[in-house]
């Protein structure tokens, strides 16, 4: 999606530690307007997989969710993270490495809203060595639903997350792909 | 808005602690399309008062200041709970008291994604104490900016946190107000 590359060109800011900071449009700050082109984009791709659910990871995937969600006129669900209150018992259950932040964390989704007959879609913004999405492809596993695959916005290349996956068989789509990225240069992946 | 507390009354369930569960639409599982609905209320409510920016705290009401942003036409923002890797230490913080675990946590959001001459709508899924509110104000506060209001899609009357801000002088929406809840009961403050 050019537009998108276009976007990370122009806003994208290079942080310590290879962290792209996007948060000018695509996290913290949105941009509602764009961010809806992109869902858009991910309802292309995925139009004749008849998905029936979009599943995320809170927080920063919900946008993202939702932005496809409104054009694919399908529920979203989102994983969260570490426990919580309002949650039953009655909870599928993953373990998710954070690379950026060194440590575990759990995350889980209620049984009530991942059925056996489903088709899912997974989404999020950012992908780099995997380890969300490998959370959610083992949430929806349990489940027994289908795996459609999963659309991101961005997905750091050269992190190998996204082609270990794609090896495995999952079509995962990102809507731009770095694959260098150093001190203000970003060199992306044709597509 | 009817369609609202309709859909509680059918898909909402009442947990000890008074809390009351809409995971099935309003959190965890989102009913886009409903959601988006009710969006659209929240834009007809503050058509006439130049929205320029959309607030909200991570992550459940992200969906919901996603929903009414689209019709809005306006960036969406939302505060962070916590300290994060990627944010600069640029950020308007202030703290929120959590009711349901008892706790304060740590809110913020970047100085460079809410400027002094913006018109700011506060957005959020749940209305209890006030707390969330109380801290996205400081924020807005310090920055500033203007606040117009606030939207919520559910607000607990009987806890009291949405009358005391309107006695304070500020606009809050609620798309439903529950004035009692007890098992199996709720009742709605008539709009």
């Amino acid at each position: 999606m050019k537009a998108l590359e276009e976007k990370i060109l122009k806003e994208g800011q290079i942080l310590p530690g290879e962290i792209l900071r996007v948060g000018s449009f695509l996290n913290q700050q949105i941009d509602s307007e764009f961010m809806f082109k992109i869902g858009e984009e991910i309802a292309r791709l995925y139009k004749d997989e008849n998905v029936t659910k979009i599943l995320t990871i809170e927080s920063s995937g919900i946008a993202i969710a939702m932005a496809a969600a409104f054009h694919m006129h399908v529920p979203v669900v989102f994983a969260k993270k570490g426990q919580s209150h309002n949650l039953t018992d009655n909870n599928y259950t993953s373990k998710v490495h954070s690379y950026t932040y060194d440590r575990d964390y759990a995350v889980l989704v209620s049984k009530e809203y991942i059925k056996g007959n489903e088709r899912i879609l997974m989404v999020d913004d950012f992908l780099a060595k995997g380890g969300a999405l490998e959370g959610l492809i083992d949430l929806v596993n349990q489940s027994g639903a289908t795996i459609v695959g999963a659309a991101v916005a961005i997905e750091k290349g050269y992190q190998g997350g996204g082609d270990a996956l794609r090896k495995r068989g999952y079509r995962i789509e990102s809507l731009a792909i770095i694959d260098e990225m150093g001190d203000n240069n970003i060199k992306f992946r044709p597509q």
